[in-house]
């Protein structure tokens, strides 16, 4: 079946069958330089929708009328802008999302019920609705917008993060915002999923939160969980077909499925913000996947791993002891790890190390760590970044 | 009471009667400028002692050695080396940390089992037996000598951490080093304190814990955790009097003991890696103590508000949405919000503010934050400090 299976190159949300977008100026922000900050998606028929939002408590005001509308179980479209978080902004808030929904509703010929909101950007502002309202209508839907949608919703972003992929008769599209406050469950994640495929409810729901778990809620730039993440995904069925539900079909739906969300975490965290260098952590010999996957994130998260990979620093001992307060079963007597391919450490002994080639192998933009506990047999990867000056350079006048 | 407690100027570890200590150069690391990197603190009769140590699961060969000697219920010293944790170093590790306390008996005339050994500094590599034998011979035990083994603990600490408060007849001295890897469960942190109280066995285990809890737990530096941390309390009963279990006295000598951890925990806040700035975020009004801790450590513990508390930059949201994901109880509607006495979110909406008063306000050296959850009585406090490029620096090249 693997073969089937290929990357569309400049695909993104718009490769599969029947998806339209667009994106407009709307100066949501001020900024010297007005960059597209409005964007739809729109399926040209109703699609089956699954989601995943944000854990954080205090949730955006987009984010509680999506979940609700979500409940009704067809979703024609999403509006999305950057700039704003709508977060904060009390029951004002809340109308101002749903009066978005509605506009972008009007303009594309959608039931409102069956459009959902997002939005990424500063916590505690209302949204400039005048400027909302102008924007929206100046969106032109097109076959080939998903790379237009994909430059309006970034914001610390600094490289652009789509992807397609075709499996048969069918095709994946996503579109993906990091880069700061990016955390397991989940990131300040915007990402957007498109398929042609006839998807049944359940599977594509199970379907979404396992590829999340194994992506999205493996990547950790700053321990940070935004207000306002959003991961979904709408499934048009204009592939043709009976709806999958499990089965040969159901599996290729989740490999495929799972390709993208990995690709896409993987290039939220090599964007991170400041971000030098992608941090890939596996851990290995786990006895169990929760384990594998505590450890291999808290690697990746430790300030004090990020700040040595930065300065390739062959400080390994900070990955053992992020993996020693993980709350994984670790045995230090049998931890192996591995830099880069290198050898560091076995049975919990350090091993002589030829320091110059360790702080040269560090010095690229691919770092890979790998564990192994050597106490059962599961296994997890998890991706992160470097931390630099540059992260505080941009977190500390984000405001101002 | 509260009369009869005062702070001793110039006060620390040799305050209470009957501690010496003292310290020397021993170059365990090699440095431009060598430093005194290795100290003693003796008392002249045996003590009981409590400790909090690491809840890493890898653990240093001294914190192994130091839990295991703690079962004994006495302890006449403790001996502590910096540039070096002795972590990750094999059985050759745990005989180096064994050789170390025994050297250490020798010379202040003191049985092996009631020396107790504490190191912090770089992980996996093995410490210079030869300059430790060496160093701990040139150590001279003063009853001044509190100084000189505060400056022996230090790393990249930029200022000594001393204090000693004397409460009627009994003084509880303190020494404490950072400052990074420092989280709660618990900080790397090394902190002894000495007291020259008589104190049970079971209440003075409980009296540190709950003083722990409350101080040491609530610094959050960088989110990560030693695998050297501990945390000592010696009590010689030199100050006469039946031994505290409890009552009255036990009430003074909990509440001296809190005032001794918070003043140290501050200090280790305020002199975090980089730091320019004190964080305190009080969370009032939760469900539980359990919460309001969760929450108060969830907003020092965010770089995206430690960021921001850096830049000057009034990004208050940060510090809710980092309330909204610590797991705390939260219903956004009823939220207030106060940033050094200015409020800024009032049952959840944003309320209008000076954008340039709050800016000049978070310029200064000392940040409060209050947030009132409005769903119960419970409150708590936590410490920490901005995440500045400087922290950046100082952990891009700790090895090299």
């Amino acid at each position: 079946m693997e073969d089937t299976v290929e990357f569309i190159p400049g695909g993104g949300v718009t490769s599969p069958k029947g998806f339209r977008a667009g994106a407009a100026i709307a100066r949501i922000k001020e900024q010297a330089e007005p960059r597209l900050d409005l964007g739809i998606i729109h399926s040209e028929v109703p699609c089956t929708a699954a989601a995943v939002f944000t854990a954080n408590k205090v949730k955006a005001a987009p984010i509680i009328l999506s979940q609700e509308r979500l409940q009704g179980g067809w979703v024609a479209a999403v509006v999305v802008n950057s700039g704003c978080a709508n977060a904060c902004t009390g029951d004002e808030g809340l109308a101002d999302a749903a009066e978005m929904a509605e506009l972008a509703a009007k303009h594309i010929g959608a039931p409102p019920g069956e459009v959902l909101v997002a939005s990424t950007g500063v916590i505690g502002q209302r949204l400039p609705m005048a400027r909302v309202r102008d924007g929206i209508n100046r969106v032109v839907l097109e076959s080939d917008g998903g790379r237009d949608f994909a430059r309006a919703i970034m914001t610390t972003d600094t490289m652009l993060k789509e992807v397609a992929v075709r499996a048969g008769d069918f095709i994946i599209g996503g579109v993906a915002k990091g880069s700061g406050m990016i955390h397991p469950n989940m990131a300040t994640l915007l990402c957007f999923l498109t398929t042609d495929a006839a998807v049944g409810l359940d599977f594509l729901k199970s379907a979404l939160r396992g590829a999340a778990d194994a992506s999205f809620n493996m990547v950790s730039i700053d321990g940070d969980t935004s207000t306002n993440d959003m991961l979904l995904i709408m499934a048009n069925g204009l592939a043709g077909g009976r709806p999958i539900r499990g089965g040969g079909r159901g599996k290729l739906f989740q490999q495929v499925l799972h390709r993208v969300c990995i690709h896409l975490a993987k290039a939220i965290a090599r964007d991170g913000e400041g971000a030098t260098k992608l941090l890939e952590a596996t851990v290995s010999g786990a006895a169990s996947l929760a384990d594998a996957r505590l450890a291999a994130r808290a690697i990746v998260g430790s300030p004090l791993v990020k700040t040595a990979v930065h300065g390739c620093d062959p400080n390994w001992g900070r990955m053992v002891a992020a993996a020693g307060r993980s709350g994984a079963a670790l045995v230090l007597e049998r931890v192996d790890l591995t830099i880069n391919g290198i050898s560091l450490l076995e049975g919990g002994r350090p091993l002589p190390f030829d320091r110059e080639a360790v702080m040269r192998s560090l010095g690229g933009s691919d770092i890979t760590i790998a564990l192994n506990l050597n106490l059962g047999r599961a296994s997890a990867t998890a991706w992160g970044c470097d931390l630099s000056e540059g992260y505080v350079r941009i977190n500390s006048h984000y405001m101002t």
